[in-house]
């Protein structure tokens, strides 16, 4: 082989030579000149690359348009330094920070001297078509360190940036026209690739993210590889602002917050009768399973969180008491009183499984710049269990914990997807355990049907454990139900069982949370159902309205009827016009509306609105006594297409 | 009148003249050597006094026999002199402090350098039986404080309290033989008037109470009238040991404690199940009543705390942590968050009455030394519940309270007690609506034909209030349940509403629990019920005992069919004879115990061993299942004679 030649291999597996230095450019072209024009980056023996860089080794090449995952990072990560040459011409004199890539988009944290308000944000836009237009080549530049310092001097945030770079690595530098920027790249050939791109917002950041530090301003966008995208995107935002828990958390009454108790949620009546409808449905769903619920202490003290390893590894996230001389915490999880509460009593094997189940409160520290609604909270009621089983018990105490959350799941028409997380490098406990545990896992997952992806190595140190993420009506994916092996807890607080050679041995621990937090769950719930809640979970089930004061009599007797079988009902008494009255109740998503006037109350029955379906009906009250408890009884969801 | 003469009036309004300094004994004497006999003390112009005392003044007299309260008060405490005496006698030098009377008996403080054990307690009972075989006189002498220094020179506790005695306040000693005392009186005329007393028990306690003073030992006795009452007293500690919540807590697995959170219970799945119970009870007859359950933050910041007042006045029972770099406290009571609530609308005076409900977990500091199980913590849940009124709500809603409270206390079969405080010195607001709100209190217990004992000026300073003292099955009595007026509250947080004329003006806060304390209410009711919980509390309800193996298959079907109307029923399947597994049921004080063996399995029917009842039932599955529902439905009680 000439070494004036390198060997490329495509992804398909085809080999061809090329002249040394060739770039991924001239190799795209060299196919089809749109798989050029479509190419966004590329990848050189699994790093990905400029396109233009030269290729001076034999290689596996690959090339990625917009679309990929890959492709759309460069895209957005191109948009950022195209949104700090575009506030650097209109506002000269502002030091540039860091400007990465996050979902949908990208920031860039900004020192400037001049307080951006939204309105900035449409000329700034207009900078960045402009530049987009006049198609400025984006170049590489490899530079000594003594060759940044001088191109940065006047960018003293670029300079502790450069410092902070290690010794042995290359520094290099992207430039765009009159613009240059610190940064590893990679990043698209020029300025005109950069198409589907909007500017969100603005908001306080500090330098790095230390409070210690001085605060600048950011600049978030978002950028698409397509007009489309960007639009599906837009259409989004807005059926996601739409169902926006805090909104109709406010609209609804369901929750309140006060600056007295910062992520600290406030129920209010409607709110806690759908935390009750979901705590008494998993109460009894966890009876039948023969879960025994407990109910431990809000503080222990210091020694047991030692004991647990919470004082070690998240001190930092509780909140701390003092009780007589003693330094107490705030439990932020319930596993250090199930334990002590299984150390209560000696245990037999005969004894095991022993599924303890607490509906706990826990407070968990969140800075608050974090805090969101019911999603990010300080304080959250846990529907946690802890199940102490013999080894051999795993197998069938996993396929007993995921058969409630398919479940759970399914009562409330959520898909998911299941993770399975195996052996992490940092592991505790035994290897032949920890083989039979993940086993055991695969086991149940493939014997259940359920498809899932394993994560290699990422099981906690303490066991492998199984996520689920359910996916809500507008395909958000949100991480709630757990299933957890532990073997290390057992070991922490000397838990035992006699066996059948009557030896004292170690259980092991399955811990599982199946709405995870009530409070986050909630929160999704309000967004997955835009607010239209099933009937079983709904605040207020049927509205009656009179047609006027006349049919008082009968109003009564319907309300009284509906009562009488514990259908939240109401009437609306106020004086106000029947239209506004159906509005109103319509307002608040209310399932049933009946409007009673004299033929109702002549033949003995209701007319009915159901909630966003089109047309009435009608029925004898017994009828729609039965019908409505029937609909609670069986947890019947709502017509999605009409929410 | 002779100037030698006194004028004596008697209870009985009669009145007769008697030679001056004439003592009560020597009255008493005139009338009937019995009544002398039995008379204990005497009342001289409403001033309780030694029978020996010489009359010089005219008066009204009374007399008082062991019975009366007076009378058993100055048996206690002239018991307890006897204690100091026999002490004094069995153990030279030591040091006495103080020996004040307590329900049913006294204690005595001492000083001395032997440790007591309770076998000491024998010894010096008999050295007590002694002096009162010795029959001293007890004679009261008046003394200069100099003379009482004297007396008192080797006894520097009583030295003490000595210089304690106001300077203007007359100094007296009691003596009995070679003992005598420094006290105020009155006591017997002598040691053989004290029979019926038993020593108790032994403990340590500081001088004066002050943690900051040495400790001294502290002799507890009981004494009584009669040997009667003195017989039924030890019936009655018996049979409250036998009731002990703290006892039967851990026979019957409810709770447990942990040295890891001193006075903070731990709930087992046993008690669980009734606290669930007991909260769904109430729940849903607040709703029935129209109440709006809530939930608000365990904790809230320090800014809160100053505004309700608890800061102020509260704070040493309070819990503080740090949130960000704030002082939160853990909520003692849940007011404040509910007016937050309150303020989280503008209400009109069409919205009125809220009646705002929560089942709310607090935290309040009690020493270690005062925790008693579950009837003294240091968190418990309160059924707490706030009512926003108008003043011309006040009537109707307090008639409301006060029927939940009722319904409540029968369905325990609690009998109790209303006493309803009014006005106190330091009362706060317009007197106005005190009298109004007074009154309101006054028509509707009269109109709901309640009894009650009114405590003048025992109220609030910040409104009346009506407390509920129930009497378990023992006669012990609690106080529970309150209804209590606040008029301050309104103030503090500027709650408003807006009037028929579009005024703003302040609601009236009415506070009300009926449980009180969740925990101590369960505390009661175990000891109440002696663990022997109504039906639909108990938490299992039904055991199964199958007579052999081979009628496993009838067992499981019997099980399954109760199961399936959530009846609370298990299987015992040791490996143990029938007749352990019915005395271990009946230990566990299960209500219903079904034997099932060949006869069973042939009729498809039950035998049935009802707790506590001779002879047995036999019933077809069906009408089993239907009794036992409707047994849980209808909340009835068990027979109380067997408990």
């Amino acid at each position: 082989m000439s070494n004036q030649e390198v060997a490329i291999q495509f992804p398909n597996g085809e080999q061809k030579r090329f002249a040394k230095g060739i770039t991924l450019t001239e190799i795209a072209k060299s196919i089809s000149p749109s798989l050029a024009q479509k190419s966004i980056v590329g990848g050189v023996n699994t790093t990905t690359t400029d396109l233009t860089r030269p290729i001076l080794v034999d290689a596996e090449i690959s090339l990625y348009d917009a679309v990929s995952q890959q492709g759309l990072a460069v895209l957005r990560h191109s948009t950022a330094h195209l949104l700090a040459q575009a506030v650097k011409r209109l506002y000269p004199g502002v030091k540039l920070g860091v400007g990465p890539i996050i979902e949908n988009g990208f920031y860039y944290d900004i020192e400037m001297s001049h307080t951006l308000v939204p309105e900035d944000l449409g000329a700034i836009e207009r900078e960045m078509k402009k530049i987009v237009n006049e198609n400025l080549p984006v170049v590489r530049k490899e530079v000594t360190r003594e060759q940044a310092s001088h191109i940065f001097e006047e960018d003293y945030l670029k300079l502790e940036l450069l410092e902070a770079i290690p010794t042995e690595e290359l520094v290099t530098v992207y430039e765009q026209g009159e613009f240059v920027d610190l940064c590893r790249g990679p990043h698209v050939v020029s300025t005109n690739k950069l198409q589907y791109f909007k500017l969100m917002n603005i908001s306080g950041a500090y330098w790095l993210g230390d409070s210690n530090n001085q605060m600048l301003q950011r600049i978030y966008g978002v950028a698409f590889a397509t007009k489309e995208d960007m639009q599906d995107y837009f259409v989004f935002l807005e059926e996601a602002e739409k169902r926006n828990h805090r909104k109709l958390g406010k609209e609804l009454d369901l929750f309140m917050f006060s600056e007295e108790a910062p992520g600290m949620p406030f129920y209010l009546a409607n709110g806690q009768i759908i935390r009750n409808e979901l705590e008494n449905f998993l109460r009894n769903l966890q009876t039948s399973y023969d879960y025994k619920e407990v109910r431990t202490p809000l503080m222990m003290n210091q020694r047991l969180w030692e004991q647990s390893g919470h004082w070690h590894h998240y001190k930092e996230n509780m909140y701390f008491t003092q009780v007589d001389e003693q330094k107490f915490a705030l439990k932020p999880m319930n596993c250090p009183g199930h334990m002590l509460i299984y150390k209560n009593d000696l245990h037999s094997y005969r004894d095991l499984p022993i599924r303890m189940a607490e509906f706990g409160q826990v407070h968990r520290h969140e800075f608050s710049g974090a805090l969101n609604g019911l999603l990010r909270v300080r304080t959250f009621c846990q529907d946690d269990a802890h199940i102490f089983v013999t080894p051999e018990q795993i197998e069938g105490e996993i396929t007993l914990a995921l058969q409630i959350i398919d479940h759970v799941y399914n009562v409330f028409g959520f898909e998911y997807d299941i993770e399975l997380s195996t052996r992490p490098d940092n592991y505790m406990g035994e290897l032949a355990l920890w083989d039979k545990a993940e086993q055991a896992l695969e086991n149940v997952l493939n014997q259940l049907g359920f498809p899932y992806k394993i994560n290699e190595c990422d099981g906690a140190f303490y066991g492998p454990k199984i996520d689920i993420h359910i996916k809500d009506a507008i395909k958000r994916s949100h991480q709630c139900a757990t299933v957890q092996l532990d073997f290390q807890l057992p070991e922490k607080f000397d838990l035992m069982y006699v066996n059948e050679d009557n030896e004292k041995v170690r259980p092991v621990v399955i811990h599982r949370a199946v709405f995870g937090s009530i409070d986050r769950f909630l929160g999704i719930l309000i967004e997955h159902f835009g607010g239209a809640f099933p009937l079983w979970l709904a605040p207020k089930q049927v509205q009656i309205i009179g047609v006027s004061d006349v049919h008082k009599p009968y109003v009564e007797k319907v309300l009284h009827d509906l009562r009488q079988v514990n259908i939240r009902v109401s009437v609306d008494e106020r004086n106000e016009k029947l239209g506004r009255k159906i509005r109103d109740a319509q307002m608040q998503k209310v399932p049933y509306i009946l409007v009673l006037g004299d033929e109702e109350q002549h033949e003995g029955s209701v007319t009915i609105r159901a909630h966003k379906q089109e047309g009435l009906t009608k029925m004898s009250i017994g009828a729609f006594a039965e019908y409505v408890k029937e609909e609670i009884e069986q947890k019947k969801l709502p017509n999605f297409a009409n929410v």
